[in-house]
């Protein structure tokens, strides 16, 4: 694969392979184009707080690692400056949770995001507005 | 410990105990009291993003266990709606993280905290602004 | 009109009425119906900000009057609790700015919304995301 | 005045006099130093919603207008990227409203703001949390 897609592919590859969130949390990068980037992952025991539901930070980790990917797919380093996070719903084990980041505006300097988490069915569970900072360096990095 | 002093001492156990994400990610909860907590890690490998920084996603759970902590410790349960968090410099291998989170209002139906976090030498890593809803019901649940 | 349509039209109704920062604005109250609305507004030299671009103030409120118009329009008292905005691109004298608000949750305590604002060609100027405390009273409140 | 001091107080004086909103919502600039600004506004009927309370784009302008002083005021010009804002309480005709603008994290690129909105007897009204970009642009521009 070449041209725009092909390095959205590098990306999703590279960050699937060096992000340690995505192991320990057992999340599965679906898919990466450009400007776009979706994550899943089932709730189990291991994602609980201590009101047996999903933790927050395990929503917000997903929403942000589809960000990140989204938000990177261009093959230029993308760091998060803003995130706000709308908890709309709680999610459950056993639930099957999806974060998918579509990019809103792609400036020179700035990007911003919308990350939409769903579970079956597509009922809302949370949603997320990030704006990062485009750096003038490639990424992924040379290895 | 009685009084909102014993309150705040039930939530820190009772949460310390049953939140999976504290022992998943290895924080430690350092203290609570009416309408505070503090939070602690030290940041290793198992933190890192693709890019070798701690993870947004490690920062936010961390700030998230201190807000949860300090919003749930008046022994009323509450529950995050919105947060918005701001990422201020990179986090890495080795740091000391630290999340406090301090209550800037509290109402009958919600209540919003700043939650700052820092590492070695005091120096912001980010700041995090969270609401919760408080519902008519003790936290932590009776066993 | 009757039912849930007839409800909006009286929230358009009264809030164009009563809402003194439109008319203080020039702002123009086009559609209210249940869980949206549509405001729009002439950029003109009494919105400057010292840059001689469109103030964020007026943004704000354009996009604030929208979720106001789009939070109340099924008949039942909500108020802001939280709001996230992201200025995408500076609008200048003599834009034709359109704010729009669509809900993306309706729960029974609280809901949520998205409000774009975008320029004449349909360019993106900012995205607002809102979330509303929903109370037990009637709105417009009996007259 | 010279050094910082002497350029926080032509940012003050300049965008006292250019900025339209000021004027228009009856707005007074008290003070600006360096990564920091006061602005105070007596609510009055023209600033009044639906429910006759304040409206929220007054209290966000007058956050919005801190907030550009305070990030503006090292001479660098700063725009406004991505804005939270908490509503703690309602702000009622006849309130003396004060916003206040400090800076959290001042950096080569990006900077970031606590604003804080109170009134008589410093009762919380709103807290706004903002970053701006920083444009290698003096400020004010030379006229």
């Amino acid at each position: 694969m070449k041209g725009p897609e092909g390095i959205a592919q590098k990306v999703k590859n590279y960050i699937g392979k060096h992000d340690r969130l995505v192991g320990l949390l057992g999340a599965r990068i679906e898919e990466v184009t450009p400007g776009y980037a979706r994550v899943t992952l089932t709730v189990d025991d291991k994602h609980l707080n201590a009101a047996n539901v999903c933790h927050g930070g395990v929503l917000f980790t997903l929403a942000d690692l589809a960000f990140a990917l989204a938000s990177n797919s261009h093959g230029q380093t993308a760091l998060a400056l803003e995130v706000s996070f709308s908890f709309l719903k709680a999610a459950v084990e056993g639930d099957q949770v999806v974060a998918q980041a579509r990019e809103v505006h792609l400036g020179r300097r700035t990007a911003t995001y919308l990350i939409e988490v769903t579970r079956q069915g597509g009922e809302k569970v949370a949603l997320m507005k990030g704006t990062v900072f485009r750096f003038d360096r490639p990424f992924p990095p040379e290895e």
